[in-house]
Order: structure tokens, then sequence, then C-alpha cells
């Protein structure tokens, strides 16, 4: 009986050609990150349970998570999110750090869960997070960084939306407008979360039965109703536009406005992950009417760091799916061609010249070149096929005569012209033609 | 009660500061790849524990994994090593790759065990492959990248020594020579494994406890005394100086050579992971008395594919740990110094300079500048100081009259120098200093 070549289910292989693509999407979330003087953190993939129990969700744990007993005895969770991670690492030197910090990470998640589209049980998350910055700033350079790596991957703003509300109006609307309690205020929370995702009278009928027979003859309903269709911060009750979390949300609208992001609107129906965010969130959904979901989001919150026994940091921060974004970015055509790093395929003729070859090759190495030698010791044309069958754009042919001369043929295999050259040459041309093929090479990275 | 900030036992946080370390390594282990042809792939860090099972170590995986049942009731096992999954992936594409397939990855593995220096439970492992080749060149090709990427972080040949032998010398030489049968070559294999780390008489006594009475009699102890002396392939026994695995390891010595390999010795007492190599082992040792132990190895395995249900692949591979790498470096002052990839930290004076700043910040980090603000509003000096601890090289001023005259004060807080320029002329300055400080960056790449 043999083995399956199968991964573990909801979890994916990296062949190269998936990989590479994977290094493009990464390549560009470290590159606009670090042009906003974010640093690259990791942490164990393996983290305590307590780290997520602090959340008090022992159901969640129990069914969405890998758990086990380690075997002496601790409970350990393969992690499901990197923000219980990453405040405890910012706990942890709470007082060494230099603020405002601003770290990113790209971690490998695991949640077990149902594989459908967008969601695998395995994935990869881009994480940044600001920390020490109590003014609107860090929302919005937190929007800023995500539309950047959105640009920097060529998508348009027509192509998506940011949605923005804020935890702390939601709360007061609930509380103190629409006078709930706690209880119904989550609920309703939950509720609206789902909404749509069900029919309008469905939704109506499930609101009215979380209110009192009093709320409902004070016409609670239609008051709630009336303020899920605001789409503007002006439409808000009229004792609500002057409130701090108000102006804050209108400040930052506008501070967006003037850093030319034209796609960002509030969206009061956004009910995004309210387990820590403090009072910002923000959204950000592809307008493609086939692929019309959140792709991610982020918010501020405030209080994590301080589960760990130390002064709580203000926090600002958001998290990108590897899975969604790749869905999204295939949707909208925007995913480039990308081709082996393999430069060149060293083709040899004759025989030993695979040990007389060394010296070339070292040469072409130590020029910077990538380059794959054949040493099956097969024919020309079975060589040449395997450089073709590789992707590889040039092959060069090295016999007895080559070695002499120090000119070598150098065979473009996508038009299949050949020429003879000396290293050197062969280093321009190839040069070139990797300037003008490889899109995570940045031109003004290279400059620097 | 409030939380550890304590990562999970023998597993790192990697702050800023040490993921630098780690990009660095990493970033040099994919750059001599690559200059090889060889392509990054990755799996799962989960796998089904069947693939483990193939070798026939319950009791391993019981005791050194981390093996768990998932809610599904499969048995899962977090990756101890990364050559079950490298040989299960170029099976489940046995017919379509175009061989010699080259290829390599860095997972994060884990394995469970008492932690000490050079072993944590969670580690990092480059794994390069190469699939396809039957003749010794996939071995010279191994041994060659393997010593371009110690080259590559500056070791100097005499700071380590590669040694070679070969599984199927020894089983020779056990077998017909000595006349041992199959489970007494299996315990001195064992045995000699761990003969540097014990006695000589003690080492000697175990061997004999080995023997039959008869093999006593015959003096076959001291013919393995004998034979465990031997340097160099010509003190073999003189049957033996012409057998093909004898010619195949003189063939690889003489190439090696060639390729300017100095430090490549034949050694007999090498017994590394004889499990699943088929011919020729290797390791590279570090020379530093203090650190005198093998540092990585590999070897040619040709029947792992073969376990999946397909036809065998001739197989030659090699993995180099990150922690024993980085304890190597540190010894032998191999580090770099790193400093953060931030190049400019902007300080900003004035009030509601942070939205006005914005156009200026938005050219440099289109320049490609990597540009942290201090979104704090606080004093100067305290802003300078964020600075100065997060290691940044420079600090700009920008405040209204920098605004208006689009000139600005860079200041460098490594000497305190300060001088107004034009942003054309900062990035200029900044990809100077950028160039002779970071030792990721490859003088060769950059030039592609």
């Amino acid at each position: 009986m043999s083995l399956s070549t199968q991964p573990y289910k909801g979890a994916r292989d990296f062949y190269p050609e998936n990989k590479r693509l994977q290094k493009y999407m990464f390549a560009k979330m470290r590159e606009i990150s670090e042009r906003f003087g974010y640093e690259e953190y990791d942490a164990p993939i393996l983290e305590p349970t307590e780290l997520y129990l602090s959340k008090g969700n022992q159901e969640i744990i129990d069914e969405q998570t890998y758990t086990f007993t380690d075997r002496g005895g601790r409970s350990v969770t393969i992690r499901t999110e990197m923000t219980p991670t990453v405040s405890r690492m910012v706990a942890g030197k709470r007082q060494e750090l230099a603020y405002p910090v601003r770290w990113y990470s790209i971690p490998n998640l695991w949640r077990y869960e149902r594989t459908q589209r967008g969601r695998l049980r395995e994935f990869w998350q881009y994480n940044a997070d600001i920390f020490g910055v109590e003014g609107v700033e860090a929302e919005h350079e937190a929007i800023l960084l995500a539309d950047q790596i959105m640009k920097g991957y060529g998508a348009k703003p027509e192509m998506y939306t940011i949605q923005l509300s804020s935890r702390k109006l939601i709360d007061d609307l609930f509380g103190a407008y629409l006078e709930l309690d706690q209880t119904q205020s989550d609920m309703l929370i939950r509720l609206i979360d789902r909404m749509k995702k069900m029919p309008y009278e469905s939704f109506v009928a499930q609101a009215d039965a979380i209110l009192t027979p009093t709320q409902r003859d004070n016409g609670t309903l239609d008051s709630l109703l009336q303020l899920l269709k605001i789409q503007r911060l002006d439409d808000l009750p009229s004792s609500y536009t002057n409130k701090p979390t108000v102006l804050r949300l209108r400040q930052l609208m506008d501070m967006l406005d003037s850093s030319r992001i034209s796609n960002v609107i509030f969206d009061i129906t956004l009910m995004r992950g309210f387990d820590y965010y403090t009072d910002m969130v923000f959204e950000v959904i592809d307008t493609n009417p086939e692929n019309n979901r959140s792709m991610f989001g982020g918010g501020r919150y405030d209080g994590l760091v301080g589960l760990f026994g130390v002064e709580p940091v203000p926090t600002v921060g958001f998290a990108m799916g590897d899975v969604t974004l790749q869905n999204f970015l295939e949707s909208h055509g925007l995913l480039p061609d990308l081709v082996t790093e393999t430069d060149v395929y060293v083709v040899l003729a004759g025989t030993n010249t695979y040990e007389k070859a060394q010296r070339v090759l070292a040469d072409m190495r130590d020029m910077g070149l990538h380059v794959a030698v054949d040493s099956s010791g097969r024919k020309l044309e079975k060589q040449i096929k395997t450089a073709v069958k590789k992707g590889i754009q040039y092959a060069i042919f090295i016999g007895e005569a080559e070695l002499a001369s120090d000119q070598f043929r150098l065979r473009n295999l996508a038009d299949g012209t050949e020429e003879a050259h000396s290293l050197q040459r062969i280093l321009s041309i190839v040069k070139d033609h990797r300037h003008t093929s490889d899109p995570v090479l940045d031109p003004n990275d290279i400059d620097l």
C-alpha cells in the first residue's frame, strides 16, 4: 500500500509556480510596509491556549481551532490570528520600545472550519499595527497603508470601497439613542453582522423580536431601521453630529480625502469583529458583483496590551488574508504572469563537460546570474526541451569549442534566435530581460 | 490575573531585531539557491501522520513530535523535517515535472525535545534537493551549493570541514568484509554514530559486545578498529579501492577539488541519518574547538519518492537549521551589524503638520524611501530621541517653512550634522548610505 501524495485537507501545497505567486504578493506587502517605516516581526505558530481564552471563547477554541495538550500537560493552540500574539509581544517589552511602534508580519494561521471559496483551514495573513498613537493619525496611516498595498497590486479605486464606522458611535446610538440594554445591543450587533446575507423582511422580524413590548410601542424598530439607512455622517440624529466620535470620523474622512483616497464611505452597518475593537473600524470591500464581499479590515483596539498586566497602549491595526487577496487579484485580472527565477539553462555538449564547465558556471553565478545546468548527460534536444518546459528564457550551449573561445551560444527560447557572445555581453542581455519582465522588482527599489 | 508575555516553551519570539537577522540568513540562502537554478516551494506545516509512519517509527512519532487527532478523527503531525513532504510533492507530479528538478524551501519545523544549545522545539531549516540525476554531478552540486552558502556568509574554509562517506560502502564493508549480519550492522552504525561522545575504551567494549564468539576469535574487532582509523580512500582494503562506490567517491572528491573546495575529507565514521540515505552522505562540521560539531548535512536518497506508488526518482539533498547556523556565525564573528530598514524618521513641527506633510511623505515613499513619521504630536526633542532609540540614520524636519520652500533639514543622527536639501538630494544621500551599510543587498543583484 502506498502513501497518499495529497496534502492535509483544507491546506495547500505550494509548488514553485504557486510559491512564486505568494512571493509576489508578500514582496509587495513588505515593500509598501517598509516605505511606511514598519518593521517585520514573527512569533511561534504554537501559542499557549490561555492567550485565546482571555477573550472568553472556550466554545470557539473547542470548535474552530487546532488545540491539543502537549506531553508536558500544557494546552497549546495553533495560532488563528496574530493580534493576541503581537499584543503579548508589545506587552513583553512595554517599557523598552520606542513609540510609535510600527510592526508588520505575514504569519501562517490555521482555523478548523468547513472549507469554501476564500476560506481554507490554513492561510497566511499580513498584519500591520501601529502602537502608541492616540490621535486619528494612526487610523489615517493604517487605511493609507492598506490602500497603498492595494494600489501596489495595480488595483484601481473603482475595484474596492473602504467602509468606515466606529464602535463607540454604535454603542452610543444603541444605548443612549435607541435605549437598548447591553444584551439587546450585543444581539443586534450580531444580527446586523449577518443582515446582508438574509432577506430584509427576515432581518426586520428578527430585530423586532429583540425588542421589549414597551420599545415596540415607542417606535424603536422604526428608529433603528432609519438609523441603518444612514449613508453620511451628516444624516445622523442632530444630537450626534458634534459628538467627539463623529468629529473624529469626519476628520479621518477629510484626511483620507486630502490623501486622494476617493473610495471611502461611512457604513453604519459595519459590525466588524466587535470583540476587541474600541473605536474606529474599517473594511475593504470588493466591488466586483461576483465577489462583492469584505476582503479585509481592521480598526482601533486600545485594550489588548493591557491584558498582560502592563499599562495599555493605544493601537490601530489591520490584517489581510492571502486567499481572499488572491481571489480579488484573479477576479480583477491583476495577477502578473510570473516566470521562473532561473535566467539561463546551461546545455552541455560532449564528454566530461560538466566538470570542465565549472569555471564558467562559477563566473556566471558570481556575476549574479541564475543558472541551472543540465547534468543529465542526455542529448542536446532533450536538454533544450527541458529548458522550454521549465519556462526558462535562455539556453547557453557549452562544449569544447565554447570553453576554448570563451564565446557562448545564447539561444532565446521564446523566439528561437541564437547568437554567440562573451559572458559579459550575456550578462547584460539577461539583465535587460529581467528588468522588463519581473513584476516583483520595483524600479525605485532597484535604483536605491 | 494577567496573561503571560512569554512565548511557548522552547520556541522563539522574533522581535524586529531578531527577525532582521533571520531575514539576512534566509535572503542569503535564497540568493545562492537561485543562482544555482533552485526554485522555492512550500507545503502545510501539518501533515497526515502516515507520512512519517512510513519510516516505521511509531516510537519517534509518539515521543519526539507534536502529533494529535483532529476533530475529524485524523491523526496529524506538525512537520519535523521536510524530506518526506518534498518526496510527497514530487511523487504527486511525478509525470509532469521537467527533470532535473531543483527545489529549495525554508520551512518552520517542530520537534518535541529537551531544549539545549543549538536545539529548540521550534526551528527553521533550509532544504535543497535535486531530483532526477543519477550521476555524481548531483552530489557535487549539493556540496558546492552548501559551500557557496557558507562562503556567502563570509565563512572561510578553515572554519569548517566537509566530511564525506557512503552508505553503500559502509554496508558493503560491514556485510561482505567484516561479515556482520544486518542486525549487528545496524547496532554498530548506531554505536559509531555516538562514538565521539564516549571514551574510546567504552566504544571498544560495546563494539566487542555486538560480535559473536566466532567473530571475536576471527579478529573481527581488530579489523573493525583498523577500518575506523582509515582517513583516505587509498587506505581502504585493497579489494575495495576499485569498487564502483569508491570510484564514485573518488570522482566526487576530484570534482570538488577542481571546484576549489579544499576542506573536503573522507570520514569513514560518518553515520548520518542512515534511515533513508542510499549512497553518498556528507556533513559540514564546525572546526571551532568550542563548538566542534556537525552543523548540517545530507546525501543521496533514491528511494523515498517511490514510497508513494510511483517510479522512484534519484535524489540528492541537504538541510541546514537556523539555530545551528546562527551559533556558527556568532562564534566565528560573522554576524553583520543589522540596522532598521527605516531610512528616515520624519519629525513634525507646528500644528496640523501631519496632514499638510502628506504630499511630501507620499513623494518620499514613491521614490522608494523608507519613511516613518512621528505622529505623536510631541516636542521635537522627544521625537528625535525616538528616532535615535530606533537606530534610524536620518531625521528630516518638516514644518511650515519646509513645506513652503521644499527644502528639508536632514540630520545625520549618527554624527549630528544637519543640512537643508531638496527631496531629490536627500534621496541620493540616503541611497548612498543604504548601499554602504546593508549587508543583505548584494552588489551583483543590485546591478542586475
